[in-house]
């Protein structure tokens, strides 16, 4: 077996063996194979694709490349939550408060921010003290001892995946379906998990732009998971517009506490009611969905959902008084306001133009490297279908230096497009898959 | 501009641009566009191809990524000749000499050979003596003082094609039409050429493996010298079985001075006639190509194309006595013989399996860096159509070692197929173009 013969397979558009994949997978962590090698691999595989098989044995050979996280001392069924990534997504830092509060252990590992879609871990860290940093055992007992820990990325976790990835983004190879869903499922199969939620956004502001794109992926992801014997459900979410109104890391932050308040955006309510009673189905705790939706709802009003999340962080090192006064969060120096210059209503705010008006305030990274500023961001006054009159403000720039922060104003004015007409209201979930 | 956009570009089967190409290749000679990014591009442009125009300018590009020789000191018109590769495509070594010995200049550059082709130069290094490096200068003041001079490449000409080249090798993107068409017509315009006569080889023992694909390069290559104002013809030869009857490259110096000592095999005498007489009409020594090629005949006859050869010998430092008498050239230590078992007509003879064996002798490299074996190698006894009996001999095996050498008697058994019914003889001209 030579990797001429698996490059050549795939550039004739022919199905690639159980054998071939491995061969490739192994020999390129190994550095037996060449990245110029395996780019010309990836882009075959990108441009003449992957049948289902292919791209479960791929998965499965990430998976495999490393460490694979035993979490069967936390109980039999353990569920992870997964985002495709969007523009203020912070679904899971309130939806996984909930869960924990119910009984059910959460043991998640979350990433840090690339490009437009923000990063759980990066907002976590807004909250002085709070350690994203611990060892394996550390992470398995907090979870023993408190129901729920979330952390960043450790030990070595599908290495295969970390060096594909790096490459597929040098050679603009990121976009491919089979090589998105088998880098997504690799992580969650290598974290540990056998039941799988995932938070497939479809819109501006993701990855898949179309309903079709995310249905297809969907249905790869999920039928890795059944092959994979991970039951696996995705929630398609709208990423037409960003999710709640704050987008930034501190900013988002004290969205989430306010959440975890009882004072919910209907878009944040709608999808963390249907992820979190898929979560709760999944886990065995509730077969019925209407009524996992109850509960959920009676677990933020009777205050155990913020408990549930002052503990956590409280046992990760984090300074909880912030929860409880969030004025004591550090503000931006600057907060500049984005008038509407007519009258109508908010026809399209684009997702993906606020998300990067809010990785040049600093809020975000271009480059994996770059470091971020936590203060930054953008808060939406106006929304999609939200009446709108000459004057009004349609959202706040939140900036550190006054020329972004008047750039940023600028950008986020294209951002929203006002006509007469009043569209309808956005629809929150897509599709359940 | 960026590398990242030029590789969507094609990715998504998009043309690029002029400035794209000019950005791709001037960055990649550079060293600013990495090896994996390329080898990305590369396979984009394999899978999804290119249109003239882009191979074109790809062309172009290398061509003037490095020198390009101005031979104009040498006369107004240059032809070159090139031939795709085959086995034992000893053609450039017989044609040449006769039409320098009708007062054409010729200054031809050739290469080494890889795989199962043999390279021009490695065979004229089997005469002791001959020198295939010089400089430039001495290249040119060769040509002006004998009419002729042929050496391998030198100086920086096409660095870009150099690179992509091995590129292409290491990632399987060798067989590419618009890759191959760029990489031999940027070599001819480096070279100085301004009309090209290029022997497209098809069948077993080519690139080309059909007529109809020969034909598509054949096109390519004609359009791209039309549009860079070189006038190109394109002679599709027979590659079924090997040209002539010795391949290796002591062998088949051997064959070229028996050739122009009049001892010609029907198909050389054909290809030669053919490619000649359109290097003689190009060079505007006669546009009838009936006359051209009696012209070629008498020019064997009457001695002058073998006193051409030895003057080009003589200059380059080479030993003459070995042209005189062949018997000093050394010879292989073992002379095995491959011996029918059958009664019937050669039906097929494996020009591709003649060469890969020729190569496990030792005549050919596997590798740029392997050293060859001058000596080794097959001389065939029978060809396609030719009446066989049991017992006799099909081919000579020449091994310098015993295992390789019965190794090699076994594989040419499996490269002849012999029938009852005589087959049609073989078409050694398929097409001009």
């Amino acid at each position: 077996m030579n990797i001429q013969d698996i490059i050549a397979k795939k550039r004739d558009s022919k199905n690639l063996s159980k054998e071939d994949i491995h061969y490739f997978i192994t020999e390129y962590v190994k550095g037996n194979i060449t990245d110029y090698q395996a780019a010309a691999l990836v882009m075959a595989i990108y441009i003449n694709g992957m049948t289902d098989e292919e791209t479960t044995n791929l998965t499965l050979e990430m998976a495999y490349s490393g460490e694979v996280l035993d979490l069967s001392s936390i109980g039999e069924i353990v569920v992870d939550k997964h985002s495709t990534g969007g523009v203020g997504d912070k679904i899971t830092l309130i939806i996984m408060p909930i869960i924990a509060s119910l009984g059910i252990p959460v043991a998640k590992m979350s990433g840090r921010g690339l490009g437009f879609t923000g990063g759980t871990i990066d907002k976590l860290e807004s909250i002085p003290g709070y350690n994203v940093e611990t060892t394996i055992d550390d992470f398995i007992n907090n979870v023993k001892k408190k129901g729920i820990s979330i952390i960043g990325q450790t030990g070595n976790l599908a290495p295969a995946d970390k060096k594909l990835y790096a490459l597929r983004d040098t050679i603009n190879c990121v976009g491919s379906k089979p090589l998105i869903a088998s880098s997504i499922m690799s992580k969650k199969i290598a974290a540990g998990a056998n039941k799988i939620v995932l938070d497939v956004t479809v819109g501006t502001g993701a990855f898949m732009k179309t309903k079709e794109d995310a249905e297809e992926l969907s249905y790869i992801m999920k039928n890795i998971g059944n092959l994979a014997n991970k039951e696996t459900v995705c929630v398609l979410t709208n990423m037409d517009e960003p999710v709640g109104y704050s987008v930034g890391n501190v900013l988002e932050i004290m969205e989430v506490i306010e959440c975890l308040k009882g004072n919910i955006p209907e878009d944040i309510k709608e999808i963390i009611l249907t992820i979190g009673s898929y979560i709760i189905k999944l886990s065995g705790n509730g077969e019925n969905l209407e009524e996992n939706r109850n509960k959920i709802i009676e677990q933020i009003k009777n205050g155990s959902a913020l408990k549930k999340f002052i503990e956590l962080v409280e046992n990760q090192g984090g300074d909880i008084s912030y929860i409880h006064d969030e004025n004591k969060f550090e503000k931006a120096k600057y907060i500049m306001e984005v008038i509407s210059t007519e009258d109508g209503y908010v026809q399209r705010l684009d997702a993906e133009k606020v998300g990067v008006t809010s990785v040049h305030l600093g809020a975000g990274r271009e480059k994996k490297e770059d470091s971020i500023d936590k203060t930054v961001g953008i808060v939406l006054n106006k929304k999609i279908s939200d009446e709108v009159k000459k004057g009004d403000v349609l959202a706040y720039v939140y900036a550190n230096d006054e020329e972004k922060g008047k750039q940023a104003v600028k950008d986020m004015l294209t951002a929203y497009e006002i006509s007469k007409e009043k569209p309808q209201k956005q629809k929150y979930i897509i599709e359940v898959i």
